[in-house]
């Protein structure tokens, strides 16, 4: 669970601009805050079923983009070259600040 | 136009697999094969200005991902950091294939 939790987590990061804003408060409430389904059914005065849907279909949404995209296989494989370069250049001031911007870049 | 084109073509590139099959297939045979509209529609056996509203909606559509996820800007952004980082390494062969590898992860 916990590993789902850290893959949705990066994957909100990278495609929540694509979701609507609706979508997007659940995952937050969820997968962010922390909250229970019987909590964010509360706050939005829904049913604990309809926010569980919308969530369900909302992971679906992401792993599709994910599927199409590999934005976070991508960042993950430029995150390990980055740091091997790192290793390679503990030294090099320069380079490393240049590393540095590159691996905030994502 | 030429910059519209090549900017199309970067933009086709980063979010084609979010385009529909037709989509796709107009945007190829327009952007990257040179065909005329008339041509299109000859080839699809459909009118002029049907090819034409499909390619002014793909490319609203292209702009409105880039808009969201900023795929070719950030593309832009590392592209000349790699570059800076290549010319502070240029006798660094391991550092060099790695940044090399890095570039073509994209």
């Amino acid at each position: 669970m916990l590993e789902k939790t850290t893959r949705m987590n990066f994957l909100f990061d990278f495609y929540q601009s694509l979701l609507t804003p609706k979508q997007r408060s659940y995952m937050e409430l969820y997968y962010l805050e922390d909250y229970s389904l019987g909590e964010i059914a509360e706050e939005y005065e829904i049913s604990r079923q309809a926010v569980y849907d919308n969530i369900k279909r909302t992971e679906a949404m992401l792993e599709e983009y994910e599927y199409k995209l590999l934005l976070f296989e991508k960042f993950q494989t430029r995150k390990q070259l980055i740091n091997q370069c790192k290793e390679l250049v503990k030294e090099n001031e320069p380079l490393s600040r240049l590393l540095s911007e590159l691996e905030k870049l994502e």
